[in-house]
Formats: structure tokens, C-alpha cells, sequence
């Protein structure tokens, strides 16, 4: 069963707060890396390109760990820690443009690459830990 | 044989730039949460108290990433994964309030816990990666 997200810190995912994502290597050692990120209300998503690092170690090892600080006070921060249950290049163009526009205020994302794909990946929220 | 961080990212370490620390869980999960952090010249340092989640982690499994954004540019950014090599509470309060002074400009530690245990731990950089 997944986990909610605490009502009083859903406002994170409406700032401009980076989330910080660690995944596995093949070695089972930790990558972290920061990323756009939002919540529908049930699943905490982000948005990568096929290929990347993250997205081979998220296709071997599902399991992942979300932080995110409020950039008002740094202080208040949310970890959510759980499982990719979703991976999907279905309405990731939308999602990275939409994300775009929350965090560089741009309705096209400026940064794509020649042949990029992009993904939609969905935690489903395990464990949540919050600060401050 | 550790690898150093590339001069023009050690700014980073100067800045106000929290780590976000990934180790991990018991079973194997990843764990991020965010740190004060410097860098010696060889070591990437963070402190933390004894008995905390993250802090059992690295006892367990000493592989750790780390990433850090440029405040003033957030897709300026840097990740150092490498072990944990050294724990120590020799140096720990006066470190802990080195880092209080560089992130909240107070020269001594604020947040202090009654019985808490400070401690330093180490990470030797193995793999650097930087964006921006």
C-alpha cells in the first residue's frame, strides 16, 4: 500500500524546490542526482531521458529516494522514499513542458536534445520522513 | 586510489550549497537527506549524530553519493559517489560549528540535541560527475 504524502507538505512540490533523487547502480551503490519533480496527488513524478543513468538504474532497481527542500528555509524538507511502479513515454512531452514552465517559467522545454526520449517515472510513496 | 574534485566545481564547497547525501538502507534501498558539507582538499566531509538512520547506513555500507547545486545556478551541479573511509568524533563539535558558521553565519552550533554525539565521516571520491 502506498503512503500519502503529508498535507502540509504538498506545497514543496508547488515551489520551485529541486528534488534530489537517489537510485542504485548495478553494484548496488547510490547515485543522486537533482530533478524537476511534481505530485499528482498520488504518485511523486519526474521526468528523465531514455538512456540515462538513472533511467538504466531505475529499470534494473526500482526502488528510489526523493528529497526536497522548501527554498524559503532549507530546514523544512521532506524525504519520500519507495518504488517506481511506472515508467512511461505516454504525455512525457506534456509533463516535461509543464514542468518547464513551474520551474524556469517557459511553456517549451528549452533543453531537449536531438533524439531525446522523454519519461515519465512515478514513485508510489513507501515511507515518507519530513523536517522543520 | 581516490580522485579529486575538478578546481573549477570546489567553489561549490565555499557556497552555501547543501549536500544531498544518499546512502543505504538495510535492505539494500537508497536513504537522501540533505547536509552541511566541505571539502578538505582530499575528503569530502559531512557531520552528523551518532545513532541517526544515516549514520547506521554508512556504518553498514560505507558507499555513499553526494550532490550539490550551485545556489546561484541550480543546473550547475556536481555529484561525488566514493566510500565513507574515516568516522570520527575527534574534531567533531569544532566541525560542526565550522559548518554552522559557513551555512548560518553562527559560530556556534545552534540545533545541539542534550547527549547528542557529533561525528565527522569522510567520503573519498571515486567517481565525480558535473553538469553545467
Amino acid at each position: 500500500m502506498g503512503q500519502v504524502i503529508p498535507e502540509n507538505y504538498t506545497d514543496l512540490f508547488e515551489k520551485q524546490a529541486f528534488g534530489n533523487l537517489g537510485t542504485l547502480m548495478q553494484d548496488g551503490s547510490p547515485q543522486v542526482t537533482p530533478v524537476w519533480v511534481d505530485y499528482d496527488g498520488k504518485y511523486v513524478r519526474f521526468n528523465s531521458a531514455k538512456g540515462r543513468v538513472k533511467d538504466k538504474n531505475i529499470r534494473r532497481d526500482p526502488r528510489v529516494s526523493i528529497s526536497l527542500q522548501d527554498p524559503a528555509n532549507p530546514y523544512r524538507y521532506l524525504e519520500v522514499r519507495g518504488r517506481v511502479v511506472e515508467i512511461t513515454e505516454k504525455g512525457a512531452d506534456d509533463h516535461i513542458n509543464k514542468l518547464s514552465q513551474k520551474y524556469l517559467g517557459k511553456p517549451v522545454y528549452p533543453f531537449r536534445q536531438p533524439g531525446e526520449v522523454r519519461v515519465i517515472y512515478k514513485i508510489e510513496p513507501k515511507k515518507v520522513s519530513s523536517m522543520g
